[in-house]
């Protein structure tokens, strides 16, 4: 019994630590086809060689929130198998497209760490970043869970605590190389709205919804390597229930975003998350979504809309928090982040 | 909400007019993957580069019922999301095959609208194509549909009913560039009738049934970006019953019917085809094919075979309608199909 | 109804003929994705180029089992179509490893006979062999099935019982060419044990549970072409309930047994297996390993090790049959297998 992973427990982080994940893995068009199968996904971009090209791409590139849960679920032994709750995320940028082909590894840097008051566990920060093949790094984020400690008695590290950005900077987000959105072709992309269009505090109601199953969860969430067992094994809990992968929420919802935001083509930065509530099979998951800011960039045609993305199990639309300034039990997930379309 | 797509209605069809579908799609080893777990597909053209070379192709394209899908889920979002009834197909050809690697998109010409007597909705007939990379079209079908109007006291259009064939004349058919069956292996096929075993009214019980589950036909619905809501989400209908996807039977019925037509490899044209009655998780497909027509071609050693395919939810195999001409309760589809096969 | 296939039955089987299955598969990208979505697959081999490449391979291949079920499902026709139990597994070798574009077909020698006592049903042993396009073959093991007679008063066929090793020989193992673990990177492969760490008699318990759904052991065994009705029709038995393939469970235990196992990369031998009961929707598979024998290769850096794999569906760890003998009910599966590992 020596030989399995117990995980990390809260007092095994040390700060300025860099823990290097394990199972590398290899991408290709079995990722996307089935990408295609588990979500409603329709950004052109990432559905069409052809289109990708006619914007100065050499190739559709893995999605980049399926990107995300390649390099995520790497990390889950080593962060988050001993987590009580994941509790944010931050500075996440987007640097390189992921090919078909390439290969994909994380690394996490321990950033923050914070004993809570009770002793039993405290919280840990730590910056992510996933490398292909070459060493580029193609993703980093921050992000902090609040992780159990296996000896409530071990002393309490010095506390640490990043100073992390409330939003990633417009400057700082990082455009794919060749990106050129002047001959974007709106009729194939499936919506004629361009950045131009959409004016901050804009709300928009993606009116689809979609009603989870459980083999589907379990196959997105074992398709990127995350072995969290509450996801898996319905014996863990009194109510027969698995709880369903936080990040299957957040691509069920940018994916069924494409209904108003078709041209939002491109994840580029990752400003906050929160997983409010839980997500159960049975869910019907609708989507609404807040134009928080726009910022342009320097390639060709492309500009940056900075967008709130709320994922709800029906309730009303754009209703988020109570008057105590919690979010309301509807909510599952609310989600800050910048992407790129055609100006 | 003015951004979201709120789909065509009746009154939104002019004769004549061609709609540009979105959403172009690059296919690879994945959907051929994805489609042998979704559906029990044995055939060996579609399963086997070798035996694909075998026979004078290249590779093995991808599965005919499959490059369907493609083509016809691009059209959803434009034709049939305010549409009551999907209620035929005819003048169905398969042009090219899809090959791994290509991208497709799609076009759909309105030949055909005539509102219906209630004045509240009415049908659309149009002719959709489906083109590689190369602009060449793979696939051409005209399908018909019951739509709703937006506004009931917009005005009737002028009626205009197209005329269509009942069946694909066998001459019509296009065979496969370089197809050739004479060294046609019928072992690795897995089957030893040709061409010439079968006869016209022979009737065949496929015997395999699969019961459908939620997942699954959401995948597969998925898989093909078809984005009508029915199929995904379970709170639109009071019974909480999710409608599945009439393509997803078809794909069900034809890969079934493999035991028996092992070497019907190829279908060539679509003579028409109803969804007779809807399916849901749950169900148990079985199917059983008629004999309709046989015909030769110019290819070598490659025949044409008229096909019945008919999906069941039990109930005894070969019935069909009821003495009032209506389909039986328990007959899902009613398919009229020309496949190629060795003679 | 001629046309379908009955399957063979006891009396079909005659010693020392050939059976060539039917419907060749091509591998790709697509099914390694799909293995890695249906199971919870960590082997670093078998999921980075790059670690491959590090290990002295060109790329990485299918995973074993994997390449095990599409050899497997290639004789279900004609080897399970009417077997009451599968019986057992012996003399299993995989000789070359299956890479993404390789085509693969498979054949059965029938190496033994015998009626049972009662006279309708017999045991059938064949020796099958999975085959590449180059013929080269890629895997063969022994299995025999008791399958039902057609014709009761057939007359008994003389009784041949073959001589099979208990277990192959550690100097019988093919280690795949170029294969190299002296540089082999732990870190990545996810934990420290190399064959050195592992005795005799050591048992481990993977902790990590799976509870399995219909969607899933559906689309994993329509993937490799099993055609095996019990799988699939709800409707064949008064229960309702579907009878998972027993590969299934083989893949989800190896897959789960990662945890504490990460290292033994490579399965390279079957020395038998029983599937001690079946598994159903809803069961919760948990497995434990028990290290039976160590061995040294020639290849540098290579150890062999010997494990028994036990798949449960509950109850206490390392608990494996009663008193009487007999396997206890909760446990699903017995697997001895030979496995490859860094020294």
């Amino acid at each position: 019994m020596a030989k399995t992973n117990p995980g990390r427990f809260f007092e095994d982080y040390t700060i300025g630590e860099t823990i290097h994940h394990a199972v590398p893995r290899t991408v290709s068009g079995g990722e996307r086809a089935l990408y295609h199968a588990l979500y409603p996904a329709r950004h052109a971009l990432y559905s069409s060689d052809e289109f990708a090209r006619n914007c100065g791409l050499s190739a559709s590139p893995l999605d980049d929130i399926a990107a995300f849960h390649v390099v995520f679920g790497k990390t889950v032994p080593d962060i988050s198998l001993n987590a009580l709750a994941n509790l944010g995320y931050a500075e996440g940028r987007w640097l390189k497209p992921v090919w078909p082909g390439d290969t994909i590894r994380s690394t996490s840097e321990v950033i923050g760490v914070k004993q809570n008051s009770n002793g039993k566990s405290g919280v840990v920060w730590v910056r992510t970043r996933g490398m292909n093949q070459h060493d580029d790094v193609v993703l980093e984020y921050v992000r902090w869970a609040m992780v159990r400690k296996r000896d409530v008695d071990a002393p309490a590290p010095e506390t640490v605590i990043p100073d992390l950005a409330k939003v990633v900077a417009s400057k700082d987000l990082v455009v794919p190389e060749g990106l050129d959105f002047t001959d974007y072709d709106f009729t194939l992309a499936g919506e004629p709205h361009r950045w131009g269009d959409y004016e901050v505090c804009e709300v928009i109601d993606h009116v689809d919804g979609v009603t989870v199953e459980e083999a589907e969860h379990m196959m997105a969430t074992r398709l990127w390597q995350n072995t969290a067992k509450v996801h898996f094994d319905a014996t863990l809990r009194e109510d027969g229930q698995r709880l369903i992968y936080g990040g299957h929420v957040i691509s069920m919802a940018r994916t069924l975003s494409f209904n108003g935001l078709a041209n939002a083509q491109i994840v580029a930065g990752l400003n906050g998350g929160t997983h409010a509530n839980p997500c159960y099979s049975g869910d019907t998951i609708k989507v609404w979504s807040e134009v928080l800011d726009k910022a342009e960039t320097a390639a060709p045609g492309v500009g940056a809309l900075r967008l709130r993305l709320v994922a709800t199990k029906g309730g009303e639309p754009f209703t988020l928090k109570g008057d105590d300034g919690k979010y309301l039990p509807h909510v599952m997930l609310d989600l800050d982040y910048w992407a790129l379309m055609p100006m």
